[in-house]
């Protein structure tokens, strides 16, 4: 029986091959342009894919949560960076975590600097969060006086080592056009330098980092940068097409959805993938239809493109309905499978739990396997 | 140490005694209006929260999928409509779940329903889908000829029992008043009872199901159905709060959220809960800000609504925007917990995968029992 058959519900499916090109094309550019890689690894939370970014030489990762950390640590890595402000209530964690493993956290707080050299038990190292005009997190560029309190206060902790300034560009994710992300990522690189330089003398090495994934598909110039920490890029998805980070080809996940009703007056397709499945994220298409997905036509070793766009128009929480030019809908039968290639491909892998390559390999995600902890 | 204390990351908490009272009072309206009450269990998916409508008499239930239906049958719910159009790629399933239980299926086309006749080895009730408007799914209602032709093949079959109309009017959701609302259920029960009327000579059992909780928890006119499918109303949420359909104090699930850091110059608490834990569905409040969800104060026994709506503005993976007034701001530290009111309480509590009560009391969700089945 043909791995495809066996499909009875919505299911991710991985090429492996696509997801190994993107990684080793952000690898070789990593390597070409000499700098640090330090892959985020909240888009797929696999050991399973983690192990892929390992046989490239990685050593180096990114997390989004200290239980991200903890999965990882147990899977062997050995040096993680957890790229989000210090959870105080977790101070248990990072101690644990820090006996085992080089750990990096992010402070943009006097008093949550203060606490965390109270607390722990071992070494760490901290970057400063800065914020170079996303304006989510972090300690805004200009106000040097607060970083350099900042500094002082870091360098006063016995267990803390000072490692350097990072940011997340995530504005570029609202950007209109490449050159609006080269712009952002230009301005943001050479802020960041800046700072760098101010502080280079005394404490030789600090590093600059930074992490989209937009920038760091599209940009060539980071020569005022140290380390690179994209994480979407592993699978992309509809949104990063849309910023121009990759192609639709690149696309390395596409959720299987049974069809379970068609509607011929609405050239609609009812399709078993909803909410809980792709999550609510949604793009505009060029032509201002809003889109939780595109359609492609699945085969038993993959996927394929289709000419024309498809999108899924809108989605409740089991449901997603698609829009389906004549040739697809014409062909397509109740109970056969389509493929969904995913918005935002790190919020559907996290609902998704697992993946499946089409050999029906199966990948476990940090979900499936997380331990209840109050 | 108080239960709070015990809190180290993004928790959905549940106030039991809000959740009973939504019951209660559902399950009264139904009995005041001498209608079938089978509540939809997608918003919970939680057997320990089911059990509390089996105390109050409640044995027939709806679900939206075939894993569901098996979890609640697990559970020991003996009578269950799965509202959702027949996936054939599960027949499987669905022989397994009628071999053991009072099985309801919806089916909206002929050639599904000749399959399902030719492949079922027990007996299910079957519902016809009719669309009143929302346009997801369903034979629209004005077309009698369709109805009489699946009606006709639905007989044929043997092992397929008619049970009557289901609808869903998820236009509700898009109403902008509750005399919106009331006219869409209105016009909507008209419709659903002629098509009854139009059969019931033949078919004196059959009946008509409608089901969404806006129209539940507004309406006080049922005289046109005969029975009720609400779901959302177990917990209500901001979504629903913002259609009329329940009060801010009637919403009984909050997410527990660390505050990692806080932003003056904006007046912005950064959360520790983002997309993977309240979802990344939205509503705008009256004053036209996009709210992700709306900030409660933390008590030892429950939460407290504040006088000032304090919105999530801004949701990322992991992280929570929220734009705090005055007073919120400035008494919350960095380590504190705050609770969030989600807007789609459905999608919350299927990400989130368990509930604690005040007592620290455990309720869990199909998610955290779901086996992995390609």
């Amino acid at each position: 029986m043909a791995f495809l058959d066996l499909i009875k519900k919505p299911t991710l499916l991985l090429d492996q091959q696509k997801c190994l090109t993107n990684i080793n094309r952000m690898t070789a550019k990593a390597a070409r342009h000499g700098l640090l890689f330090r892959p985020h690894f909240k888009t797929h939370q696999s050991r399973g894919i983690g192990s892929w970014f390992w046989e490239q030489g990685v050593r180096q990762i990114t997390v989004s949560s200290l239980q991200m950390a903890k999965y990882f640590a147990e899977a062997g890595w050995q040096d993680i960076t957890v790229a989000f402000p210090v959870n105080l209530r977790e101070m248990d964690l990072i101690n644990e975590l820090a006996a085992q493993i080089t750990l990096n956290v992010l402070v943009e707080d006097r008093e949550v600097i203060q606490i965390l050299g109270r607390s722990l038990k071992h070494s760490v190292g901290a970057f400063i969060k800065i914020d170079t005009g996303y304006h989510r997190t972090g300690i805004p560029v200009e106000q040097v006086a607060e970083i350099d309190s900042l500094v002082d206060e870091l360098i006063n902790q016995e267990r803390v080592r000072f490692k350097g300034f990072l940011t997340h560009a995530g504005h570029t994710y609202q950007a209109h056009s490449r050159e609006e992300i080269l712009n952002i990522h230009r301005t943001s690189s050479e802020k960041l330098n800046l700072l760098k330089k101010r502080y280079l003398n005394q404490f030789p090495e600090i590093i600059v980092s930074v992490g989209d994934t937009p920038s760091c598909s599209i940009a060539e110039d980071f020569s005022l940068v140290d380390e690179i920490r994209p994480g979407n890029f592993v699978f992309y998805d509809v949104m990063q097409w849309k910023l121009g980070s990759c192609t639709l080809e690149d696309i390395a996940v596409a959720l299987a959805c049974p069809v379970v009703a068609k509607h011929p007056e609405r050239k609609e397709l009812v399709l078993y993938g909803g909410a809980v499945h792709l999550s609510k994220e949604f793009v505009h298409l060029p032509n201002g239809q809003k889109c939780y997905g595109l359609i492609v036509e699945l085969t038993d070793h993959g996927w394929q493109i289709l000419a024309e766009l498809n999108p899924l128009i809108a989605l409740s929480q089991e449901h997603g309905i698609a829009r389906a030019e004549g040739d697809l809908f014409n062909k397509t039968k109740i109970g056969d499978l389509l493929g969904v290639l995913p918005v935002h491909s790190c919020l559907t892998a996290n609902l998704m739990q697992d993946y499946f390559d089409f050999s029906g390999k199966f990948y476990d995600h940090l979900n499936a396997s997380l331990s209840r902890i109050v």
